[in-house]
């Protein structure tokens, strides 16, 4: 087993090439009569001016914006790439839309800003939601992410969630919950470490903090963040206080000695056998660095790892986040959510782990390209109608 | 004949109502296995990123930038409603949409802006500009319309075109170059009366000023554009410098004795037969107000008028953005032309007359639904790259 999977580099050029992107916009109506023209554009489309200038509400029953989302951009956190800029990350907010469309019947729009201040971005976002029923912010760096996202979410009356935040620590509790299941250890008295304190390893902390897990501790590249460090301030000061309450400080080793589950959201290959086999008996390894991740698989079993989990599709339990956007987002449509709060969250990662009726250790979480998953998460979010 | 033409209101409510909006975002790809979504997601995509990344350009082979125009409004004067405001004007945004996508291929998206501030619209269209690779401005109020445009020509490397100036002034020199033909009326020799002087009047009359008219009198509500009107400054102002050579005043009805071609894109019914028989031999009506005309064609014939166009589609010579938009866009992006000049509109007119083969009275300009028009605007666009 080869430490890089494939990367899919010439193919992947070549089908851009021959599509010129992957996205296209179609019209529900064909053209080709006077009538056909007077129902889609004038006059008939007075119509629906009018009723919706009477009563804004009536833009979801007349327009796109009942089924549409905008996947917004500045290209400062892409992929695994970094800020490569809002114009070379249009490929995957494309990608983006395609799945949204593909999994949940939702249309998406790609939007990338020629800006990266904060400030800007978030008013620029509120001058051009109108269009939209919903606001999908993909690859915003942090810390910046979380004031724009919060801001937004203040802001505008429709749902606003940044997925690298929130899908990725939905489908990683979702995991967690039943690789829980099968060890048999409790959330209360396991002991979680988190590596890469960017946005998806601050909002998983966060979701895992709210399920009831008690004891994490956080570590980015400098080590483990704790009250002895200096160097930090703003999004991870506030992590201290929710984390790391045996105090213990120093690094990544440290905080995996004795520890039963070590999530990964950030380099590859930075841990061995060794590491593993420091860790509490049954442990859980989610390294979800894209695409070579924190230990491969086999690297981990050799440590004694019970349950191994990444991001990519050539292994078993694939923690994606397509199991989570299309159907968030299709259903807070669907409900007319404003917000995506932190019990839908919640209640969301339930609702997936639960999906998969005989959890193993080869399987977590449901296949990625099960199209019935959106479905799943119908409830979660309609409950709290 | 009625003065109203058939609304096709309810049937458009109903229309509207059924499809949620006009338009919908597709995949070119199905997502159906390990391989597609490595191909159109991770880990494929980051190869179209990395090169775009090296060399900007290439969002044009790799994305739907090369083929995608965005559909701005801020909602100030949709259609004949008004200052309705950017979502009441969504229907009339998709339904533009839907005519790039049907005349000519060009993906559009609707972008409605929550906001009405000059500098506040210019920023944000450049904020978003990314992702597009042409932008229509669409229903903007006069004067502000001018500003917003003229800048964003100026500050991004896409073509820019406000369609209700320009789509609209092509169109209409279009019908002029053939009724000249038919009258055999010489563009030096004619007097020509403009009135309103809105997006639409202004940008006739200096098209019609390019290609040669010299004698045009602009009117606005209050009368004639000339050095006595006291209470007009700007873009107005501007206008009498290039209109009125022989300096008349007063009203409307003193514009259209002796004149040849009126020009309304004003108000309905707002001349009869008996002003149209103060007016030249062979007298020239384009009664652009929508959807009632200046003057209900049978009226105008009964003044002794020759030849006589409207924006409506139940009278001949039917004087319709369509059959300019699309085609404009569509050769812009093909051939990637930054700036929409005036020789291409002067040029794109002279191919749109020339296209009928032979203009009669009742046939003027070509029918809007006619969907070989797109391409007689290639040339007019592709011989100044």
């Amino acid at each position: 087993m080869s430490t890089s999977p494939k990367n899919y580099f010439e193919e992947s050029l070549a089908f851009h090439l021959k599509h010129h992107g992957k996205l296209e916009m179609v019209s529900k109506i064909s053209i080709n009569t006077r009538e056909d023209l007077s129902l889609a554009y004038t006059p008939g489309v007075a119509a629906p001016c009018l009723a919706i200038e009477k009563n804004p509400e009536d833009a979801y029953l007349y327009t796109l914006k009942s089924n549409t989302v905008a996947v917004i951009s500045d290209g400062s956190a892409v992929l695994g790439l970094g800020n490569i800029g809002a114009l070379a990350g249009l490929p995957v907010m494309e990608g983006k839309c395609v799945l949204f469309k593909e999994f949940a019947g939702v249309n998406a729009f790609p939007i990338i800003l020629a800006i990266q201040d904060t400030e800007e971005i978030i008013r620029t976002i509120k001058n051009i939601a109108p269009t939209f029923g919903g606001i999908n912010l993909e690859d915003f760096s942090a810390p910046r992410c979380f004031e724009i996202e919060e801001r937004l979410k203040a802001e505008l009356d429709i749902p606003v969630m940044h997925d690298d935040q929130h899908g990725t620590a939905i489908v990683a509790l979702a995991g967690l919950i039943n690789s829980l299941k099968i060890t048999g250890k409790k959330k209360e008295d396991i002991k979680i470490v988190i590596n890469g304190i960017g946005p998806a390893g601050t909002a998983i902390l966060k979701l895992f903090r709210l399920y009831g897990v008690e004891d994490i501790v956080a570590c980015d590249s400098k080590g483990i963040l704790s009250d002895s460090r200096m160097d930090i301030n703003g999004e991870k000061q506030k992590i201290v206080t929710i984390t790391n309450p045996r105090n213990i400080s120093r690094n990544l080793r440290d905080a995996i000695r004795g520890a039963d589950v070590f999530v990964g959201v950030s380099a590859p290959n930075i841990l061995g056998r060794e590491d593993i086999r420091t860790m509490a008996p049954d442990a859980i390894i989610f390294a979800m660095a894209n695409p070579i991740p924190e230990i491969m698989p086999d690297e981990a079993r050799a440590g004694g790892a019970r349950i191994i989990a990444t991001g990519r599709s050539d292994f078993s339990n694939q923690l994606n986040n397509v199991l989570v956007f299309p159907g968030i987002f299709k259903w807070a449509l669907q409900y007319r959510i404003r917000t995506i709060t932190d019990e839908m969250k919640l209640a969301a990662a339930e609702a997936l782990a639960a999906y998969v009726m005989s959890p193993t250790e080869e399987m977590i979480i449901p296949n990625p390209l099960d199209k019935n998953v959106v479905n799943v998460i119908a409830e979660s979010i309609g409950k709290f109608r």
